[in-house]
């Protein structure tokens, strides 16, 4: 049987070392350097020979090194006679960019598809792709991991009083059904309506928050503004305690204060990225998606089916 | 006949101007932006359906991000329905990543060379590429110019005193003949040697060059190491004035510090990477491709042949 090769490119190596210590493997030998003129460096100091290589690499900011250096390590390992390619990319940086909003937009998420292919890869192991569509973008294996379950079981254990799980909007219900399935928990959906062109959105909450503890769910926290706003009308709407979780913690520009300012009590977020340290509040509890990666590799090695990994395990 | 329609990414807008006045058009009106995470946007904003179209992006400094930049511009003028994306890369990154030098080293430029195909493009149009080899790294026609006429008349024009054309290595030398030819002058090679492993190189000099007009010329300077020992070499053997040139002025890390402290007179480069503004040294004279560009631009949407801009004016 083909031995099975653990790397870890630079956008996470904390997460690709709990991975290696989860599954029992050393991670392989890598030097990442740059050139002078920034140009990305790789060469790999391990032989690769025949082996099924696992590739971490979340295509986090600064999305474009990160995405490039993914592409080099493929194309090194490739070159380098490895048997099988499987890259395990447990953030997906451009999923946003899935569709033509408007006439004349690329589709970078199908682009950066295609580029992940054309290097050399022969399977992806994603988590919380923000479209499912995604999956269908390549014409190669992917698993797809989900969020949810890690969410659902800190959920479960914390006992909270009448939980109320919360979509920010239309396009999470199916997520935040499930969570809502997992805690037995009834669903509100925040209804986003702009009445008038230019006037201010109004937010209003389809289901019964008041005097629940609302646990407001998305893929991707981002700048926060949204999670901020929907805090805000939960608030209004006299929710209690009001926690918010995601898979993907991009907490790019004003996030941190908003959180900070926010209602909202603790967010509750993965390790597919890491935070900046110091990350600027006490509010981020985060869980590490180590193990499930760790689980999913393993059984992918050993041909065995991933679908009970879906499942919450309370 | 299709329109030409001409446009510019990020990385050298001055040149693409200039490219867009020789030729007579306006360049296309194009969007570029980013997210609060750094992704890039990129929104046309001009209809391209059915047109010829022609993207200037050097992939020059920082060089994952405009390489992506080019990638994504293209798969927006492929999904707008362009009838040809040919896209003009003067500085092509990644050159110098030709070849597995080590085992398991990756072959990077091969890799930029199937990236570009992958996202759509029809053809390439490319100055001075470090290796020839790149272009048969693609499988859709390059055409590939030289910067030897441009800085050739330079130097003829000049009227220099006995000169004599040097390449600092072996590597260049059939560079060096044809702006030897071109200004009917001797040519002179350094021939670095490294004695022992560890031992400091000695640079003997091939050719004459005592009290000579010496031009050193390259496809990159980059660090100006080479450059620099180079020309104390021919200040020890001899030489009178010292001139350098080359196509690609990266000058990264210590470049210019090295030039200003170096026994060079003037640096000659083109604009297919543009300077630091403020460059830090006022030895270094550019000349712009943006003539030459422009003109195979017109002679490839014409479909006439391009074998005429080889040739020296002089
Ligand atoms: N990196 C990004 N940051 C913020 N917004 C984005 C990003 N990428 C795409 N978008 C926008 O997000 C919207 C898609 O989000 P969604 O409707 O949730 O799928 C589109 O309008 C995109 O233009
Ligand atoms: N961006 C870069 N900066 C400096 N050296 C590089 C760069 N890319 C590749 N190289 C090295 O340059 C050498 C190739 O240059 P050459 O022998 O002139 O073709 C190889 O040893 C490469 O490892």
């Amino acid at each position: 049987d083909p031995t099975l090769k653990l790397f870890s490119c630079s956008s996470n190596p904390e997460l690709a070392h709990s991975i290696a210590k989860c599954i029992g493997v050393e991670l392989g030998n890598v030097t990442m350097s740059r050139f002078s003129d920034g140009e990305i460096h790789i060469q790999l100091d391990d032989s690769v020979r025949g082996s099924d290589v696992y590739v971490v690499q979340s295509t986090s900011a600064p999305v474009n090194d990160h995405l490039i250096e993914l592409l080099v390590m493929v194309d090194a390992l490739k070159r380098a006679s490895a048997k099988t390619i499987n890259v395990v990319i447990p953030y997906y940086g451009y999923a946003r960019q899935d569709r033509k909003a408007r006439s004349r937009d690329p589709i970078t998420a199908k682009l950066v598809a295609n580029l992940i292919e054309t290097a050399g890869t022969h399977r992806v192991i994603a988590m919380d792709l923000h479209a499912m569509q995604i999956q269908g973008f390549f014409d190669i294996p992917v698993d797809h991991l989900l969020g949810v379950p890690i969410l659902g079981d800190y959920f479960h254990e914390k006992q909270l009083e009448s939980p109320v799980v919360v979509s920010p909007d239309h396009g999470g219900v199916v997520r935040a059904r499930r969570l809502a399935d997992t805690l037995q928990a009834p669903l509100a959906i925040i209804d986003k309506r702009r009445p008038e062109p230019g006037v201010v959105e109004v937010m209003n909450i389809i289901g019964d928050v008041k005097g629940r503890t609302a646990i407001l769910i998305d893929d991707i926290i981002d700048t926060a503004g949204t999670i901020a706003l929907a805090a805000n009308a939960l608030k209004k709407a006299g929710a209690g305690d009001i926690y918010a979780c995601c898979t993907h913690p991009v907490l790019s520009g004003p996030a941190i204060e908003r959180l900070e300012a926010s209602s909202i009590k603790e967010i509750v977020v993965t390790d597919t990225i890491p935070l900046r340290q110091p990350c600027g509040t006490d509010k981020v509890k985060v869980l590490s998606v180590a193990p499930l990666l760790a689980e999913a590799i393993v059984r992918v090695h050993e041909q065995q089916s991933l679908s009970s990994l879906f499942e919450p395990h309370v």
